[in-house]
């Protein structure tokens, strides 16, 4: 393909100490790409709530990294540069310059995680973005950059046609996690009732695939009240608004009455809080399942819990980490079949630029954007104004 | 059938108060029976630490029965009478007067923990042995006594001829658990390794399980170090002894010492310690499987978990209460099937008369007998001398 | 609730002879209720392949039949009359008159089908509409009537606000056993191929549910054209046409053209046609799986097939029989879902009134109507015009 | 290692023509390993159907081999040369000199069967043994010869110590194939009624397995006599003798005599007799499982089949071709753990010498032999005399 409007170097904006402003730096663009790699155009990178914690230090793993990093792990980019044998996605399209992609952090396919567990989102040899050192090459590994190389065992899927750019960005870590977690959990039932902890990305698109899955009844549990009113909008037929139920009990009382003194078959914690994890499962149901997805929490950071409640409920407990490639293009087809449905555009309503980065950061800490979309270049492909 | 041999009444050893020496009462042996009822001799009652912990009132929820209650829900008894339509076995065989069966806990087979979910031993009308009054009719409900009612919506199963009655008995209750737990945990690979917490009769029994569906390796752990050979000639690869690892972290640097750094495949929990649950989250690998039985603890006893580990090592954590009738065949035929590959009679060595049941029951508090034999009859069918 | 409404006795389009026209009949309404029962006004009921050869006579078992029977079994009813303890629908929803309801042929919940398999359909005991006698008590007991008394052991759901009733009447039989196929045959992978043979109204529901779960890639077959692009607008990225494609050597090698001279990974057959099922085979790639629904011809109606092909090939072939609740309420939870992006009302254009059944039958029979509706009333619930 | 008793050149028996008498030759011994090959010495190599049927070119594919090769495929061979990374098990188990094991044949690792399916016995890149000519380097792939090269993508085990060679031998292709076969069917329940069709190898060791799962019916079929009293001491409740009922309906009507009048929830297809597929759908319950594994006619050999049988009685049908290396581990885990329950021995009574080889394959033709052993070195590791 012509590479005649690819620049030797381009824009990102670097972490170069925890808490302080991003930098905008000038970083080289790789001319030559290992077998399988490709070079992509960043369209849209959505902020994550990791890139937050990245940001001010309190992600777990994030002070012993090798600074600078590229923030950014969520994001649509156009294939501008093909290498060696990556002429296809990961399930056999065809990819052509200018072909809108989403692609996974790299695991090996070689690791008894890959190989024997099929959970290769544990990768041992996992090789993420935005925790890679941009100092050396390939460099552009991070989404806040108008450039972003894809590591060969990046699993990658053509975003379909319908899809809005920034819908499609914030599928590719939010909405593929509450797919994997999803998955994991096991088939819902129709009767099914279900409780989501969170009304942020994740817990919002959760209420909208319990609801396309047909659950019997979703309660979702968080704050601000206009979340909530998303989450009716995505199918909560229930909403539990954590300023009128400030306390945990509160919260494990108001779902009780509503299910009617029962407790919930499924409940999802998408919430990332401290609390969590006890009032969820203060939510369940004997025999009932938990899945715990938003808990990012370090060492030190335990919560009582009482061994003989899971035995004698007969609960089924498990954690989810991530997603890999047929999470993504789930996701994906996911947001392309239910568009119509789903307003997914209120979950990414802002629109920043490169050097507003650090401002992209802290009005979502701050909770006065939902889900800040960055967009690099000036023209960018598939993007809602 | 004839019933001339039936006596009007029968002993029982009854728990009158807790902590008190059992007392021998006699109790009128019911001579009609509902529709899908039995009447059985018991032949042989093994006794369990529930037993135990009803025994001396630290069972949760033991403080709130109404006594008197017969102990003991681990048994084998034979037909002596059959109710209208109680001709069969649960799978279809015919039973005649004499056959020994073992038989469930009654689930009622119409809530939506039976209906709905298939996990009847949450059924929200059991009948429990045991926790059932002795003071009226059908008197005759719990295994210290020379003869037991069998509810109609107990299962039952024939114990097959080459199983010892003493080895069915304790089949019943800690086997058909550990099987229970198996069957839930899901397939064990033959390259799991496996670490099991616990060496009294449910930790021995999945030792021999684990062994006998050809796991890789099996670390087993507990004390006293004579419960440790049977684990070894169970199959145990590796055992861990409290008393050379005495505190939780000691366990935890052996296990991954004998395991080469990484955690296990899959841990049970079967030893009821306090200290067992978070320091079986310590032996997990990333992806790994914990199945949690042998906690009984009732509410106020917390102890502190990191739900971000959940998360991030992407574990299933699950309970397993108790047992239900497929189960207990299954357990059954394990024992007949394996009988000659593993000496169960050394989790069984000894045996008491209902004279001697508070006896029993201290011995076994005191580590003293690993599982107590009672035999109410002077000529018990099927036991071992 | 008031009755006053409800007449003594209403009208039937009654089979008394096979091939013969319908015959009008005046039926007696039941009064009483048994326990569990419920009496509905018929508002629609859609004409099923099963109908039109219980008509003539050569669906398997029907020339056994006592005649009189009511045809029809693919309906939708307004609740008017509740017998006792019939206050909610199986999922829990409490029903009041007027609520329009889907409901299924009854199983018994004893025989070891309904409850050691979990396979209800296949119930020992099955009472099914349109096959039971209309000459006694409770002669409504089929779809083509104005009223019709749902079996104490018939589940029912409710159908939801935003589902027309001709699109719930559809979904009741042929979408029912259409997601009974899919939940049979198991998870389908985004990266899977389909082919479903057949292109009448389970194709073209199953054509809509392969697209709505993201299948990689569908190809539709069967004629007329007209409903192979209904096939397209549902979804099937290919179509292969009967009048271009006569023979089913050249279906086969239509389908690995288009795949590439790879086989399907998931073949569904819905078409009914003698041919199809080594047709199918033909279709399937190595280790692939074939999910055989339509076929209903009976003894004597065999077709030549390889078994070595079989066990060379490693393939999974199914079969699906009818449908029970949770599949009725996943149906109609699906149209709803969708029913902005398939237009459902494709497949059933046009409406009969019960003087009009024979008619709807001939029409069908004749490819002239894809899926007629038959509607009792003048005033239907929820009925398109 | 040291090499010095490896010699230059050793004999195998080679087949040069189908239906010829095998031919002795003298072949090189690869003195150089591929990354991740090993040489080993055969202690014992058991005679499969499918040598049989290489032999006299029944065989699907045989005849378009590319003759010379060297027949069997089912062996055990002792370590005598360690190529480079090839020092542990698959399991991780490290291999030393003289340590037997099993291997299969060689998958790829890298097609869809492989990664996407989880099928690799179907890999599009299959390596077989017996079916490589070994007219060239490294020449020594099959098992009737002194030596045999292991492919480096051949996954392999060492044989318990508890375990004979030539049980293990056997175990290498008959055993792994039945244990494959149930690991594809599912779990059977403790109530299951099995009917296993065929008491040769395959027939006998799914006999043994079926009946150590718990199976609660086993009926085989076979022939001769002296081969259903094998099938009755390795559990089988019940045998159908092909001399008592010769034709196939006799057999289904035997069967269902058995069974109480209703067929079985599980059959198994062990016989390899053109016959037995239509045979086996006769025995078979609404809502059973048919596994058919015996199967190897090639094209043109079909059978009648209903369409509408597999649909009415919502079968599920499956094929399994071959296994895999965890299949062979579990089988060895099963002769281990079943062995003092299970005469092994009895399916291998006799030994052969290389030059005997085509005695072998006659008498077991002949069924005189029911599976012959062949013992190239007069000093074998492990083998019964």
């Amino acid at each position: 393909m012509s590479t005649t409007s690819i620049p030797e170097t381009c824009r990102a904006a670097v972490l170069t100490e925890h808490g302080a402003p991003l930098e905008i730096r000038e970083l080289p663009v790789p001319a030559e790409l290992e077998p399988g790699a490709l070079l992509v155009r960043i369209e849209a990178a959505t902020v994550c709530g990791s890139d937050l914690h990245l940001w001010d230090g309190s992600l777990a793993g994030s002070q012993a990294l090798t600074l600078p990093v590229i923030p950014g792990h969520e994001m649509v980019g156009s294939v501008v540069r093909i290498g060696p044998g990556a002429e296809r996605d990961t399930f056999g399209a065809p990819l052509h310059p200018g072909d809108r992609i989403c692609f996974t952090h790299a695991s090996c396919n070689q690791c008894e995680h890959c190989r024997l567990d099929n959970q290769p989102t544990l990768c041992t040899n996992r090789q993420y973005y935005m925790f890679t050192s941009c100092a050396k090459p390939p460099y552009l590994v991070g989404g806040f950059a108008e450039y972003c190389y894809v590591f060969p065992n990046s699993g990658r899927v053509k975003v379909p046609e319908e899809v809005r750019t920034e819908w499609a960005s914030a599928a590719s870590c939010a909405l593929r996690t509450v797919v994997h977690s999803f998955d994991r959990i096991g088939r819902l039932n129709p009767w099914d009732t279900v409780v989501i902890q969170g009304a942020g990305p994740l817990g919002l698109f959760a209420t909208a695939l319990a609801d396309h899955l047909g659950a019997g009844r979703i309660v979702t549990i968080g704050a601000p009240d206009d979340r909530l009113k998303i989450a009716t909008s995505f199918g909560a037929t229930d909403v539990v608004s954590l300023s009128a139920a400030p306390e945990p009990q509160d919260r494990i009382d108001a779902v009780r009455d509503l299910l009617g003194g029962r407790g919930a078959d499924v409940v999802f914690e998408f919430s990332g809080a401290r609390t969590a994890f006890t009032e969820g499962l203060g939510m369940i149901r004997e025999g009932g399942r938990y899945m715990v997805t938003g808990q990012i929490d370090g060492p030190g950071k335990e919560v009582p819990v009482r061994p003989g409640f899971i035995t004698r409920q007969q609960l089924t407990i498990m954690g989810t980490w991530s997603g890999h490639i047929a999470e993504y293009y789930k996701a994906l087809q996911f947001v392309r079949n239910t568009r119509d449905r789903y307003d997914f555009g209120a979950l990414v309503p802002h629109r920043y630029t490169l050097d507003n980065a650090t401002d992209a950061l802290a009005r979502m800490r701050a909770q006065e954007d939902i889900k800040p979309v960055l967009v690099p270049h000036a023209t960018p492909a598939g993007v809602s104004a």
